[in-house]
Order: structure tokens, then sequence, then C-alpha cells
């Protein structure tokens, strides 16, 4: 197992001269000065990834869902039984949830890992990872001890190791696990110190009961627990999960492999967090996709200083953003890559851009 | 040429029965109720379209261009030369600028009209469809007569009929032609009523002095033309410009073939807003792309009830949104052909909603 603190320290930031190489291309191809948008800063945040501005080649490309159950599932925050997380995690092997068909879709494989399933039994197409069958209820002491949690973490920073050994040059993130987005509030909530007014969701089907209770669950959480603000590694330990925390290896893992990194909705946003806490230099290589209309989602974003592409009103979680962001991706190196410059199309640079700004 | 009032008294609405059942399908597909968002949505209006929520093959595809000169241009309303909008013209034709090459990342092609670029060589790898070589500056009477508005309109429609007979499944628009966004402005003002201040926009490089002109024209061109907003092809021919004539009849046509068409940003919106107005159940084939900072574009999507789905701070034009949609479109065909269904999984469809929409 690979040290998550030796990870950290020998992760390098982003290229800024291939990024500023990258800004300096596209200023010369033949559009407006920034009319391309967020396909633009794309562009310039994958030259600081990869080092360079052509020839990036990021079509072999997998979403890493982890895969766990949440103890304090047992305090009614959801109403039907925790063995839904299996049956999906069966779904996603077969290929056939949402999220794996869009993947499959968007040329993407999946790597579906059971960092924490509560079961014995060992799901056929699922990497076998477990650190426990599911974490305690966190209302009642710490969801797990430190050493789960960083052993969860490093487990994910070794997938995508492995991943980048495999020729990976691209990764999504997804989660599956009944109750995690209770989980993610409180995280959330831990590492900003924001109120469950702010972190805790309605979801979709909550009743105005159910939300109450939610909201009542996080703060039990937090006063329980007390976790270190400054200290993301306590925050994950005491209020996260076993998926939380592996999410939170994967963009670790990325940062250090200098792999782009997509984000999918709320509970990847703040595992995403978390990760830029442990190592401000992870943000660089973070590509967020659509919003979460969860209330958190929007803080998570804020913080780590991105806005998402899509807004699709979607809220399946499993990593289910990430496909379409995928195609996004794939615009912007077609863009570097197809587009004629100002000098190939002999056309005056300073005529187009002034003549299609004041269109 | 096939008369525009008889393709609108022609065109059928969206077939409600497929539509009834695609939204049947999708609430059996293992997911929340509705948890794929604007995903679920499209694959509800693309069976309204084609009449069948299975089988949709929407592959071949093209995004129609309609270029043209605007004789507002000599208002002073850009700085630099028309010509520009030859210069364009060829790079598209040679797969070079922004939009195409995208549309070739998308496995889409592109069908260039020249519906009147001010030039009097033909432009190679351009449809000749020019009624005009440009339309006259509007702030001193109408741009054009009402007979080159319906020829333009009717050559609109014309194309996508042809298009349809070539196989083609689905259509994206763009425009290429120096000043249209202060004619896709006036078009705005003339059909709802707005002020110069509401529909016109600050553009990307307008100065402070250039936006004040921008509006001065804008607000001379209604007073001069006095449009009659209950007759669209009036508003069309007093302030409009050939290639927004030219996409309404591509909405209008689209319509009529039963052909999903993806709007791009503003003077396309506005083209697809006179559209509806001309034919209400246009608007039914109509699906929204990304979203334009043109203040007038949001006026234009609240009236035509649609919402974009992609933020992407673009302002390319020519028709650069609609290779992103239609990723999204290829996303949600194959959320209906390959996802599980409640049944297909053995999962108990009721417990899954709950639990998931409670996590």
């Amino acid at each position: 197992m690979i040290s998550y603190e030796k990870i950290i320290r020998e992760t390098r930031p982003a290229d800024q001269k291939a990024r500023a190489e990258a800004a300096q291309y596209i200023d010369g191809l033949i559009k407006p000065i920034g009319s391309l948008g967020k396909l633009e800063e794309l562009a310039v945040q994958i030259a600081g990834i990869t080092g360079k501005v052509h020839g990036n080649d990021l079509k072999k490309r997998t979403i890493v869902v982890m895969c766990a159950d949440n103890g304090v599932f047992e305090e009614g925050i959801a109403s039907a039984p925790q063995e839904v997380t299996i049956l999906m995690a069966r779904a996603m092997a077969a290929g056939k949830s949402g999220m794996t068909v869009l993947a499959h879709e968007a040329g993407s494989d999946c790597t579906l890992v059971d960092i924490g399933i509560n079961s014995d039994e060992p799901i056929p197409g699922l990497l076998m990872k477990k650190i426990a069958k599911g974490t305690a209820n966190f209302t009642k002491g710490p969801a797990m001890t430190r050493e789960m949690c960083v052993r969860a973490v490093e487990t994910g920073i070794g997938i995508v190791c492995d991943l980048k050994d495999e020729g990976y040059a691209m990764i999504g993130t997804g989660e599956l696990g009944m109750g995690n987005t209770t989980s993610s509030a409180c995280v959330l909530m831990g590492l900003t110190g924001i109120s469950a007014d702010l972190a805790v969701g309605k979801g979709a089907g909550l009743t105005e009961e159910g939300y109450e209770n939610k909201k009542r669950v996080a703060r039990l959480a937090l006063s329980v627990n007390r976790p270190d603000p400054d200290d993301p590694i306590d925050v994950l330990t005491k209020v996260g999960g076993l998926d939380i925390a592996g999410l939170v290896g994967v963009y670790l893992g990325a940062a250090y492999c200098r792999i782009p990194v997509v984000i999918d909705g709320f509970i990847s946003a703040v595992a995403a967090l978390a990760a830029a806490r442990l190592c401000p230099d992870a943000a660089r290589f973070m590509i967020p996709s659509h919003a979460s209309t969860e209330p958190g989602f929007a803080l998570a974003m804020k913080e780590l200083k991105k806005e998402p592409m899509l807004f699709m009103d979607m809220r399946l979680g499993e990593g289910s953003g990430c496909p379409l962001a995928f195609h996004l991706i794939d615009s912007v190196i077609t863009m570097i890559e197809e587009m004629a410059t100002f000098e190939e199309a002999s056309i005056d640079g300073t005529s187009l851009v002034d003549i299609r700004e004041n269109q």
C-alpha cells in the first residue's frame, strides 16, 4: 500500500508552462478570444495536467465507482432495505444501470469497487477491496477507525495507480451506497462548519418529516464526534463513509498520476473537497461535470472554485454525470487538434476578433 | 418551392400516445422516478417526434448553417470588414471552424447554405441558395421584401425536406453573418415588444459606446419599420435577416418532417421563437442545447418554455452548441435502449424508488 502522505508530498502542481502555451495556442484559433468558453478553460487545464498542448489521447477511460454501506442507515434516513446496494451493484456489474449504459455510450469502462458493502459474498464484477462490511452508525461514535479511513484512501490511490499502469488516461468518479448523501452532508459540515440546514438536502422523495430527521441525524453526528475541521482524515473517519474515503484516494491518486479526474454529483464533490483540503494542488486535476440539486453541492463547488457545465436535473448518482462530461472533454481535444489557426486560414486575426466580438 | 403556409397547416402535433408510452417505460427503468432529469424529458420528447419509444436511430445528422450578410452592418455595429463572412464560410467549408470540428467529433455532417452572402462568386462547399447579396439597412426601411422573406423561409423548409429524403434523422441549426445579433435582437423586440435595453447584448467586446450605438440602431429599426407583432413574417421582413428567415424555415421543415431539431444560441433561439409563433406545434420538435449569455436568449427560451442543458460560456455562434447537445441526445437513446427495467433486474421497483429517493 502506498502511503497517502507520501503521495501528497510527491504530487507536483499543474504545469504552468503548458497551461500558458495552451492559452496562447487557443487565442490563435479562428474564433474571437474566449468564445469557446469552458471548452477553452478545459483545454488549458488538460495541458496543465498532462504537460502538453497537443497529442493528448484521453480515449482510454474508466469510471471508478466506490460501493459501500453506511451504518447511519439504521437511523431511518432511508426507507427501504439496505440490500438494494447489492442489487444495484449487480445491475452495474451487468452494465445495465443508468451510469454504466451512459459510460458504455461514451466509450468508458467502469471500475466497480467493493470497498465496504455489507455482504459476506463477493459480488462478481466488483474489485474486492472491502475494508469492512459497512461503517458504524456515526450518531453513536466514529464511523470507523482512523486506520480504516487511511486504508480506504490508500485503496483509492492504489486503484488509480493500477489504472494508470493499464494505460487509462482519464477517470471519472462514482459511488453507490444507501445513506451516502447523509454521510456526505456530515463531511461537508465537518470540513466547512456550515449548518445542517445548508448541508442537508431533501433528496427527491423525502417528506418534511424525513428531512427533519436527516438534519437531526447530521447535527447529532457532528455533536457526538466533533471532527477536527483542519484534519480531513479525522472528518472522514468520524462522519464519513468508506465510499467517500475511497473517492478521496481516487482524487489524490489522479493528481499524483497526472490524470484528469471528473467530479460527479454531491457525494463525489464532497470527496473532491476533502482531497483538495489534503492536497491543494489536487484541485487542478479535477474537472466538474453536472450540477447536483443537493444544496451542499453548490457550496462544495464554490470551495473548489469550480463551476459545473451540465444542468440536467439529474440525481441518480453512480457517477452518471461523468460520461456526459467525457464527451465535452472529447470536444476540447478536437478543438485543439482540428481547428485552424488564423495563420492557416489566412484570416487577419485582429479583424476577425474585432468583428466577431461586435456582431 | 413548398408553400410555408401549406407546411404549417399540414404539420401534425407531437404524438401524445408515444410520449405517454415513453414516460411509462422510463419510470420502469432501475432508477428513482425522474432521477435522470432532462435525459428523461428528452426521451419523451423524441418519442413524441418520431412516434416510437424504441428503435430511434438519430446517428445520421447534420447542422444546417444559414450564411448571409446584413445591411445594418453599415451602421457601425461591427468594426471590421464584412468580408469576414466569406472568410469564415470558407473555413467552415474546409471543416476547420469551431463548429465544424465539433460537428465532426459528434459524427455530424454540416450543410452550409449561402442564403444571402454579399458576394458574386459561389463559395465552394456551400449550397447556393442566395436570395440576395445581403439585406438592406433596416434603419432606413425594411430589410427585404415580404416575397424575399417567404422565399428564405421556404428555402429552409426545402432544405430540411431534402435532408429527410437523404436519410437525415436529426438536425442542428447554425448561422454565419456579420451583424446578425443586431437583427436577432430587433426580431425579438418585434415579436415580444420588449425594449432594446432587454433585447440587445453587449456581445463580448463591445465598448459602452458601441453598446449604446447598437441599442440606438435597434430602437431606430423598430420605429422606422413598425413591424406587426402578430405577423412573424412581417417582423422578419422588416427587421430580420435572410439567415434568420432561413432558420425559421429549418424549424418549420423539421416539425413538418418530424425530425428533432437542436437550437443553438441567441440567433437560432430567436428564429425558433418566430417559427413557434407561426406554428405552435413546431416547438415540440425543438431541443435546446447551450445557454447564450446574450440577454435576449433567456427571454426567447422562456417564451419557448425551454431550458438549456449546457452552460459553457460559449459565444462562438455557427451552431457550435448543437454537436454538444447531439452527444446528450445519444445518451438519451442509450438510456432507453440499454438500461434494465426493474423487472429484468429482479428488483422491487417500489423499494428502490423509496430508498434511492431517501438516500
